[in-house]
């Protein structure tokens, strides 16, 4: 087995690179900022897209595929849209190579100029809403409801696995309508599916909310968002959904005659996850034994482990553990029978639990002989000894359960990690610490920018449907209409 | 409805381009070369996806992903591999954009020139098998199977939608195996699978083989391919599987310890099939009235139109409709209802056999008092009118018969479209009017390039496990073993 890791609370940052390394989820690779997403790390990721894409299309979407590469001068049509994401992108200039005729290997041909540079999307408004405008005439063409699976490449200067690279891989919803109120409304459809996702398949609570004008996508009038918050108390942005108003439309002239037969500029929304889901997955549960997966985003769920030191009882073992092992399959649960004779049982162990697979179940001699199976939970770390009888609907509600208290924990732990706060002093003080703190804010990207300057914390969210309670700014004392959550995030 | 396509006889080209648009599969994009995939398109791609998914896990292979760029110098690794791939493709030089303070927009900025430039891969053996050295020290870490589904670019002056596009989506799988039997073996395993996927789901009969000297991968020792005849005569490579030999351990300095406990190279394959498999899909199949799916890659297997004149008829034939529907779609069968009141059945009518819709069932007053259906073949356009009972049983039936059949239809025309010649007349005459031609070569280079230049004839692939027969080279005279495949192609 790879040495132990790093423990969570003495470097929580080691701790998350190492684990991310080990466990076989990822690495970096040879081109500066961008990883390798390893086998196990992406059928994980496999996991996800599954589960979310039959959520977007049982909702109505459906999939299409756009170009990588984005014309130069398009971003420079939405105004604020080219202000937040036509920096740091890779820019393609030319399109062949030479061998060098001084025999330095292949050159860039310098005749071999674009006219035109061509950028490797960073997002990919600017080249959809470029082509909805040949798609749209008429009511009669909307809601066109698309989705794309996609690499997308933002230049990032420090990098992180899964958390911030320079490529990563992620769904971008892009829809358009007839009506502002039905493209709010699929922005709030999208934040909730993206909740229902994160808590329910996850096991990672979030809050829902809006972005202040500070913190909106560059190019949107709303940005909703899912935000969680890691073990380390600090929050990670999971998902968001913007309603984008008319503004791509305007920007591409994108009209549609509406039933009273008038001219009319569509409405969009947009919308995203990435495979910085993987990193939130990694923080929120694992310890320091490794990774702790939620069952429904496992790839492995069940690893049996036979326990024998003669022959005769490997095979009687291993009859027995195929037994369950295909009826487990059967009910639709993924289980793998450990049966590799070059490793001893406390190595599979070891190495079972930093893979964070969900239940062990470890087979004896004795166990044959008492019809009994020892269960273990990666969750808690608890083992106990089971009959064989019923044993698939055991394992089958425990495999619900584990996904439950996975839930419940990271829950519990956002409850006690979540401060109400009044005063500045006590800002600073908490907040210092970690976790979510609710205090009121006077509405000023002035005061929101102080805020970030002294503590490095940002507000997170405008809670959606918070009740209105009248306050003070925490900084300023001026009147605020109700509590935002701040935090310091990833 | 659209108008008419042009036909297929009057003009081929133009009869596939106005297809692919007209159906909805792509259009073009605004960036030169690279296409949009539209939704029903995509949705044809990704039953494609799931397909070839399964029978790789099936297999024993993982999927993992690998970065889009790849350093400049990687390419000059392998010799024969820079050659053909290093040559026409996007060069990224620059990893920012400021503003102009000229006022002209976005532009590069000169400051922010990378050190090396990086190639937007073309394929990825070079990142690949860098990343491998790490992962491979023993021949417990042998064999590696590893599949990535991903987008690649290669710069191509003139495109076609799917045919040839600057950037297309594809799977390249990657292997790393202890013995060159294995590697060739896995090979060769890929080769099967791609044909049984190519016959047995996208009904498209192929010929298995191995490409000449000339033809070959760029850096492989074998380069093994399905071929298929499209309805205009013409060959189109239907996928590769390559077998690598030591070529890229050696460049990549790849070594792993053998169980004697010597260093040794590692010996590798890659394959793929790309976007490139829906051109082929639309030009075996389709006809003058559109697409024509094989229904296990058809996105909707089961059209139903209601005739009606009152509301009353329409409610009563949309129940009998939904019944129909619903019990189809519990045996998996995928159904649309389309009960739009803004098209008259004979525009539906239409519209579904342009988008290839195996099966049309039309329900009006008449089918409802008699217990009747009409039912419609998309591949041979019958209809005939069949009693309601076991109604679901019959179709399901019928979508054997229309799978099977569009396969024996491809064989007939490629049976009927093959011929064996021995003089360079009958060489000459028979290539220009397109089909395969079996004749003889004398394994020479040369001899393939002159008659390239003669005829625009290539060698599409030398027979695996053909008879031997001696013979002489159709152009030179000289002996030649067996025959091989000649054509004109894509």
């Amino acid at each position: 087995m790879a040495k132990q890791l790093t423990s969570k609370s003495e470097n929580y940052s080691q701790w998350y690179n190492e684990l991310v390394i080990k466990a076989g989820l990822a690495e970096n690779s040879a081109v500066r900022g961008s990883m390798v997403i390893k086998p196990y790390g992406y059928a994980i990721w496999e996991k996800i897209q599954r589960t979310l894409d039959d959520m977007f299309k049982s909702t109505g979407h459906e999939n299409a595929y756009f170009p990588l590469f984005i014309p130069k001068s398009f971003f420079s049509k939405e105004a604020s849209h080219v202000e937040g994401f036509a920096k740091e992108c890779a820019v393609v200039t030319h399109y062949r190579l030479k061998n060098d005729e001084n025999g330095n290997g292949v050159i860039v041909d310098p005749e071999a100029k674009l006219e035109e540079e061509l950028i490797v999307r960073p997002t990919s408004e600017t080249i959809i809403w470029d082509t909805y405008r040949n798609w749209i005439q008429s009511y009669r063409d909307l809601p066109l409801l698309i989705n794309q699976w996609a690499n997308v490449v933002r230049w990032e200067m420090r990098t992180r696995l899964f958390l911030r690279t320079a490529e990563f891989l992620w769904q971008e919803g892009h829809t358009a309508h007839a009506t502002k109120d039905e493209a709010e409304k699929e922005a709030k459809t999208i934040l909730n599916l993206y909740s229902d996702f994160a808590e329910n398949w996850m096991g990672i609570p979030v809050l829902k909310g809006v972005k202040t004008v500070n913190e909106r996508f560059a190019g949107a009038v709303d940005t909703y968002c899912i935000e969680a918050l890691m073990q380390d108390g600090k929050a990670l942005q999971a998902g968001t959904s913007h309603f984008l108003g008319q503004n791509f439309a305007k920007a591409f002239d994108v009209k549609f005659l509406n039933k009273e037969n008038k001219l009319e500029y569509v409405w969009a929304t947009s919308w995203g996850v990435s495979t910085r889901l993987m990193g939130a997955l990694v923080m929120a549960h694992s310890d320091d034994n490794g990774l702790v997966l939620p069952p429904k985003l496992a790839p492995i769920q069940v690893v049996i482990v036979p326990i024998y030191k003669k022959e005769e009882q490997f095979n009687a073992i291993s009859l027995k553990a195929e037994e369950i092992a295909g009826e487990l399959r059967k009910r639709g649960v993924s289980v793998k029978y450990d049966n590799r004779d070059t490793f001893k049982p406390g190595y599979k162990f070891a190495e079972w639990e930093l893979k964070g697979v969900p239940v062990r179940l470890a087979i004896g001699p004795r166990d044959l002989e008492n019809g009994t199976v020892e269960v273990a939970r990666r969750d808690t770390l608890e083992k106990e000894i089971l009959k064989m009888e019923n044993i698939v609907e055991k394992i089958e509600n425990l495999l619900v359960k584990i996904q439950n208290n996975i839930f419940q924990k990271a829950l519990d732990f956002r409850e006690n990690n979540t401060f109400t706060v009044d005063t500045w002093d006590e800002f600073e003080k908490r907040i210092e610490k970690g976790g979510f703190v609710l205090a009121h804010w006077d509405g000023t990207t002035e005061t929101e920018l102080k805020i970030k300057e002294k503590t490095k914390a940002t507000i997170r969210l405008i809670p959606l449907n918070a009740k209105k309670e009248e306050g003070r700014c925490v900084l300023t004392g001026k009147p605020s209409p109700q509590r935002v959550v701040f935090a310091k995030a990833y």
